[in-house]
């Protein structure tokens, strides 16, 4: 048996107990955790500088470098994140459903958890404790794949994570670390069917696409958000550019980030010069195509690559069109179905963009920087998901549970 | 651009139409199709005696003949299965969540398609009808590839319809239809990401370990059931006797009959010889461990192998336990996770089956047999779902829909 089918045994294993512990014990394991967390931090931080060397000395770039790096406040994130969540509602063994059939036969429908969930993941170790967390709260058990940058780290926070459930009385292995990152050992992962339940993907496009290409496990895609503003013909000017100038600006780095604007021609004159405007206050490079360039000084040309990319940068492209349908048509063509929104002051407009455009999230007069479990109310999130099976939008607890039906009757035959 | 690229691409236009168009519209299709497919029932039949008349030169089994076959009767059934999922709720559309946040943002979580569903199915002709009939109440575009033995009947069938759809004012790409049968056009399907949104494989244990294997579009695995009646100590002899005779011969087929029998030690005596004698009725096989065979005469020793077995035909495996805990994990263990049921007259021991066997559906004192979507009150089903992704049991409308969050505001930025 492989080291990879070995763990995913051990972590079925551990996925029956957990299913069968009361949400009072998962609650006692998160406890356990941030009080772990908090106690070994020194321990933490000391693995964690062995990779931060590493990535210097292997020319990780700074913005990488920052992902990777833990110090004391970092880690009571991690901490506080596992005590918040212990506040949150219990998704597990809720009735979601059910009726009495005709012939007495009662249905319930109730939620479970998923079972094993796989996560794979890049350099950012925090991952490792957050999405722990949100497994255990749900019930599930978790195999966790992280990036080779976060080894040393990933195996610190996982050792004082799994020593943490026990003393809830869990087994350690409801938390499965693979120590082994070489690329095979995560391909093997995506095919250990009968054993992880779902992947979830956490990291960038080309991660992200990997797992959804080469997964025979069902997977849940996440993440890449080329996310569109469109002002429309009645836009309050003020209003647009403040949406557009937060949602480009106040973290480029984030899937819910906007990426293009797409501007009614007839809003050009009016608008536009005042988004350009203050997107320059940060010194935002702005690409249009020809009728937005002609009508603000210092837009470089666009090319028709620019209006399916995902900059994740300081740029943004602007797109000129005669009516809020061809808005519509160009987004659904572009976008990675992430999070959309409108800026309008039309009811007919908006009613339109909102049925039609087919996104995860989609907005009237708001930043499309909202799409995140925190500011949905969730709580907390493992990712937003851009598919549409099993949950579209940010993946609170809910979305880490399946159902069940339960079934009681009385002799009855079919 | 390949003829499945081609194809996908005319499903993801015709998806949004479809998506937009009122529940009255999607009623008016349904109606129209069922109109069509009664009028059109004598070239759909000459159309299938090509396939039949094939099949038979070709050496299939008499029961493959039987599923391939058409005639008046089963074509009614088509055009009243339409007919009928016309009076169902429309399940789009709903309101399924919502907040108004903190912040004013209001936040309504929506029903909406799935957008473009590909459905992978064998030999049997109806599955065309069916599943087009479901995809379009649901408001999804599909894109049907049958098995090669039907080929001509489905023509007919994916022609009526598709000429129907636009009577309704729809375009007739809501229902594409793939006419290369060959190999390779059911794996380029499968990883038509970007076009095809979900993938429901319909037919044998090959054609969907195939499916769940090869693809990297989102899967709904379906079928495979190897259901269990776990015989408690305290069963009632006659009821057991009664469910277990139900749930293995009324068809023997399909996916919810019983596959095995578990049964405590304590209840063998008593109850097993009863069970047999009705089994024998219909001349089932018995297969079982040394103490079911020490107990009824004429049981024919099991091998392991036969704990993983779906026969879907008239055999069956006896497995003898010392307690409920080790009949669950027997099950746990053997089981597809489709259905099981406890016979038992303990109330504990209800609880503790339904609560720790991880299946789809699990039973007290109920045939297997009911796990289906008609059963369940759904009106109609496009399969049952063995894994715990997105749905897990009878896939009704509800299940053939994903959501979209839709938020309106007044400027709000973060």
């Amino acid at each position: 048996m492989s080291y990879i089918s070995e763990l995913g045994e051990r972590a079925k294993k551990a996925k029956s107990v957990l299913a069968s512990a009361s949400g009072e014990t998962r609650n006692k394991a998160l406890y356990e955790i941030a009080k772990a967390l908090r106690e070994n931090a020194e321990k933490i931080i000391e693995a964690n500088r062995i990779d931060v060397e590493k990535g210097k000395e292997n020319g990780l770039t700074p913005s990488l470098i920052d992902r990777l790096s833990l110090d004391e406040g970092r880690i009571e994130g991690m901490a506080k994140g596992a005590e918040d969540i212990i506040a949150l509602a219990d998704p597990i063994g809720r009735a979601v459903g059910g009726a009495t059939r005709p012939n007495g036969l009662r249905i319930e429908k109730v939620s479970v958890p998923l079972g094993v969930i796989g996560v794979i993941y890049e350099a950012r170790p925090n991952v490792t404790a957050d999405a722990a967390a949100l497994c255990i709260k749900s019930g599930n058990a978790v195999i966790l794949r992280g990036g080779k940058e976060a080894i040393n780290s990933n195996l610190a926070i996982a050792g004082v994570m799994r020593e943490a459930v026990k003393k809830a009385g869990l087994p350690e292995d409801v938390i499965c670390f693979v120590e082994d990152t070489s690329r095979d050992s995560a391909k093997e992962l995506m095919r250990l069917n009968g054993y992880v339940d779902v992947l979830i993907p956490r990291g960038g496009a080309g991660l992200i696409k990997s797992v959804v290409e080469n997964s025979s496990v069902p997977v849940i895609e996440t993440g890449a958000g080329n996310c569109h503003i469109y002002i429309d013909e009645t836009a309050d000017a003020k209003m647009a550019a403040d949406i557009v100038f937060n949602a480009k600006t106040s973290r480029p780095s984030v899937c819910n980030a906007c990426e293009s604007l797409v501007i009614h021609s007839a809003a050009l004159e009016r608008v536009l010069p005042g988004v350009c405007e203050k997107l320059r206050e940060k010194n935002v490079e702005i690409r249009g195509d020809e009728r937005a360039a002609n009508t603000v000084e210092g837009i470089i040309p666009a090319t028709d690559e620019d209006w399916g990319k995902e900059y994740l940068d300081y740029i943004i492209s602007v797109k000129t069109v005669d009516s809020v349908e061809e808005a519509i048509e160009h987004i659904n063509r572009y976008s990675t179905g992430h999070s959309e929104s409108i800026i309008t002051c039309d009811f007919a407009s908006a009613m339109k963009f909102q049925q039609q455009v087919d996104s995860a999230a989609v907005y009237v007069n708001a930043s499309t920087r909202f799409t995140d479990g925190g500011e949905f109310g969730f709580g907390a999130e493992i990712g937003i998901s851009t598919q549409k099976l099993h949950a579209r939008g940010p993946l609170g607890l809910s979305e880490l549970t399946s159902q069940k039906y339960i079934i009681s009757g009385s002799g009855q035959i079919r």
